[in-house]
């Protein structure tokens, strides 16, 4: 039986908790190791990430019911140096379907009838999705400013919609509340360790998909939910022995709300204070990421670079990919704009992979 | 080396022509019979349709540099009586992007540098994208009255856009004249046999997903170039004697632009002339198919059902779809909407597969 672990008491509590939070407050992490890792394992015959369900902590077949057939998405070569991993290529044009299927699978698997959510944008959306696919009740709370075009998207899957004035914090902090008082389930991205496993996927598709793990991995972090997922599957591929060096993983922040980076700079284990200004890349402007004492210990661990992406070259780096046939959303464009910020500091790159996590259309109006 | 054959004349051409047409004004098509089916002949390397290539009419590794990584879409169970092919995630979101990899490939192989297409909607869309990966000028006729958005994703790929006023037939016809006057290539999806060649991957995949043939295929119609893709490997198959039977093929059109529909009832050999109305399912509103005689061979050759989408269940088609996970555009619903009436006439029709053709966000405004 699954447990999760308490990141700041350690006290263990069943997966089949409907709680949040461990009760002292702090977040839950899974206590899992998966098993050593053998291409044996995959299971050739399924055409979604579930192919690599066994090191993925999931329990039963509920994800059958679940799946939407997120995953398997393409390696593109763009140029030279870099390849591009099509990640929007998915059910909901984002690559939170692979997160959302595995944290919706868990939660139909313990029985949850209804949730909540917050999300203005991707995670939302999804969670929506998949919910409607598991006949999971769902209301999700957007901030005021969200623009219909996403709400429709999120109404249509039978969710229903809160629009909340003020910030996107404060549009967390009503949904909390609401969860709180009323014990309501919370799917949430960050929260949720389950949300995780779907996003090793990430790793183990590539892996299988070329035969080796690329020199440098491109990754954006604003909650770092790809993040902590990149990492833990590399982690496990080199506790398996199946790669011998860990990669150079390359995280990036939007140059206007960047805790991590700052945090970085200055040797700190927590995230900076930061005053969030708007930015086109949007789907990373988190000024307080939840995890972020976890996310520190894993770019310290790993030697992790973080980078800015440089607000005004956000656009010509969208350009640029949309001139070689592929649209991809401003938050995505950051991750190539981010790039060449890192080629301009520390020369040439090649052997870089790099996400387009988000279909361009979802950022036009 | 590959030829064409004239439809009308019978005359064989180089498939190196530039031509867009045989000399007799005719239609091409392939003269390109696959070798028999063998699961071993799967490039089970090559993580995109082109892993079948081996069994389309494709000379060099042209497309290697074209792929976008198309295809390979994961098929998902709706209900207990119906698949969905998820043709929707691909690169510009639409399964054109089928069509689009090899016609592109095709055309640069034989260093074509620039091309005209028209098209209002997914076919532009996918052939911008392609042509800009590929390295290939490219130019756009649209009718007005296309969206705005539309039109700034086919300019992002680079592509120049001649919106024309009046019809979407008249934009045809003023592209087509270019073609004429200047020699331009016309990289067009109804013209171009290439384009078939790519459109036969989705049985090709569907077969090596489910090990099978569903008995029932649902296949929108408008110009039918994802029917004659699927009959052609669907015979392909049968021929290679890997299906014993061939599958009970649906395919479906507008009741308000139902040109195929109505020379079926009446046993014609070419399409009905109808008075196309305007419909939600704008991508197979198609008054005149260019190879109506084509398709209707195929349909009585393999006594293929032809029925319509109900206008008015079209939305609620769609709403059941996305309540369920799914968010497709108005024309894939129709697919749905087209499937349910079927069942009205012809009683409860379990083992089907029906295509996500588009992604929803493509048709919101």
């Amino acid at each position: 039986m699954l447990h999760y672990v308490c990141t700041a008491c350690g006290k263990r509590t069943p997966a089949t908790t409907h709680a949040p939070v461990c009760e002292c407050g702090g977040l839950f992490e899974l206590d899992f190791t998966p098993p050593a890792w053998d291409a044996a394992r995959i299971d050739r015959s399924e055409w979604s990430q579930f192919r690599y369900r066994d090191f993925m902590a999931l329990e039963g077949d509920t994800w059958r019911s679940v799946t939407l057939g997120e995953g398997m998405t393409p390696i593109v070569r763009f140029d030279d140096d870099v390849l591009f991993k099509m990640d929007y290529t998915m059910p909901t044009l984002s690559f939170k379907d692979r997160g959302a299927a595995t944290l919706v699978a868990h939660a139909k698997s313990i029985g949850v009838e209804r949730c909540v959510q917050d999300s203005s944008g991707n995670a939302g959306n999804s969670v929506a999705a998949y919910c409607a696919r598991a006949g999971i009740a769902c209301e999700i709370y957007v901030p005021e400013g969200t623009s219909p075009k996403k709400i429709t998207m999120i109404e249509s899957h039978g969710a229903k919609v809160h629009v909340v004035p003020g910030s996107r914090d404060h549009c967390a902090d009503v949904c909390r509340a609401r969860v709180k008082e009323e014990g309501v389930y919370y799917m949430n991205h960050v929260y949720n360790p389950f949300f995780y496993e779907g996003m090793k996927a990430y790793v183990y598709e590539t892996f299988e998909q070329l035969g080796r793990i690329p020199a440098n991995i491109v990754v954006p972090v604003g909650n770092g939910t790809l993040f902590i997922g990149v990492i833990k599957a590399l982690e496990h591929l080199q506790a398996s022995g199946a790669i011998d060096a860990f990669p150079n993983v390359i995280a990036l922040q939007s140059e206007l709300c960047d805790p991590l980076l700052r945090a970085r700079e200055a040797g700190e284990h927590v995230p900076a204070r930061v005053s969030p200004q708007p930015t086109m890349a949007e789907g990373i402007a988190i000024g307080v990421p939840m995890r972020g004492r976890e996310l520190l210990d894993m770019i310290y661990r790993h030697n992790v670079k973080v980078v800015s992406a440089p607000e005004e070259k956000i656009l010509e780096a969208r350009h640029a990919i949309a001139r070689r046939g592929i649209y991809c959303e401003h938050t995505t464009a950051a991750n190539y704009a981010a790039y060449l910020h890192y080629c301009e500091l520390y020369g040439r790159t090649p052997d870089t992979l790099i996400t387009m996590c988000g279909a361009g259309i979802k950022s036009d109006h």
